[in-house]
């Protein structure tokens, strides 16, 4: 390879350890980054450690929030019945631009993954259960983890969990995308969407 | 939009203006950096400020580096009577890594692009003139802009301003990559493999 300084070269291997950012990706910001002015640069770096630094787990629904509980978790005016368990926070903002629902989140920070090594106390489910046993208020849980085999898995094993306590586990729908054609949809996905298929 | 905090706001926004980093991206990389230890965070932020501190512009070929001259500049072992004029410092790596080009650089930092604002000005035309009128050693300039509007009008440029100088100036060669299919060449490429076409 060509003869990169040890900082540069360092600067690549920290950037393309992020996700999402491959070899190549990782040299064209490390070089923007030579680029940017003294000022620019300091911003960068500030906002990584200070968005670390204020950042802390919400001890209700462990989002990412600056204030504890997070802001959602202590809004009055939202449903304290429902509690909606998403895989990331990314998922809560998906949720909340959608601007349809208005119940509580748990955020699991991953899923149940053997295969990259996510145990299933790895991810927020014990903190779940002892939200469950707390607060009384709660009587549905939407699990709303990814239509993928380690999603569909966590999933399961959440209802097959909360099946002794009561409160009703439901499950997303999986169907047909709006504005989906027929012809180019999966088989599982066509097959869900007959099995959940509902009256018109 | 959801309710992220200001931090995590700033950090998202810091990250998406950097290049090839779209919002869904942003936000994915503002997450893993929020979940990464105390440690880890430090260390990119450090990685980032460390190099650009140590990285200057070689002040020969204007290529970024830690030590001035570079390590290209002041290897005895480089042919110094050519000059290989590259818009970018990750092109520089891309000459070595093919391991099969002795002589020297030259990067202009960008290309004149009146669409982007970027004048002739703004690239180190002045430092490559300068540097020509002082190092009699250089009988050739290899102009390797890329093959785009852009690359081509500074290619262009470059050539008519050294063209009393005495100094060759080429191009790099236009045509088929290796590997292409005729039938999906686009027609400029071919007729510029037809143009240049060489005697076997």
């Amino acid at each position: 390879m060509a003869r990169y300084s040890p900082s540069v070269q360092n600067l690549i291997s920290k950037l393309g350890s992020l996700p999402g950012i491959g070899g190549k990706s990782a040299q064209r910001l490390a070089f923007h980054i030579l680029s940017m002015s003294d000022e620019e640069v300091k911003d960068l770096a500030n906002s990584i450690t200070e968005a670390h630094r204020l950042t802390v787990r919400c001890s209700s629904c462990q989002n990412f929030t600056d204030s504890d509980p997070c802001p959602i978790c202590s809004d009055p005016k939202r449903d304290r019945s429902v509690v909606c368990v998403v895989e990331t926070p990314r998922d809560v903002a998906t949720f909340e631009r959608m601007r349809e629902y208005n119940g509580l989140y748990h955020v699991l920070h991953g899923v149940y993954s053997p295969v990259s090594g996510k145990s299933m106390n790895d991810i927020t489910l014990s903190e779940l259960i002892a939200r469950l046993q707390k607060d009384q208020e709660i009587k549905e849980v939407i699990v709303a983890t990814n239509q993928t085999a380690e999603g569909q898995a966590t999933a399961l094993y959440i209802s097959r969990l909360l099946g002794p306590s009561g409160i009703k586990v439901t499950r997303l729908a999986s169907g047909l995308p709006m504005g989906s054609d027929i012809e180019y949809i999966d088989d599982l996905t066509l097959a869900n969407a007959l099995k959940g298929r509902t009256e018109i």
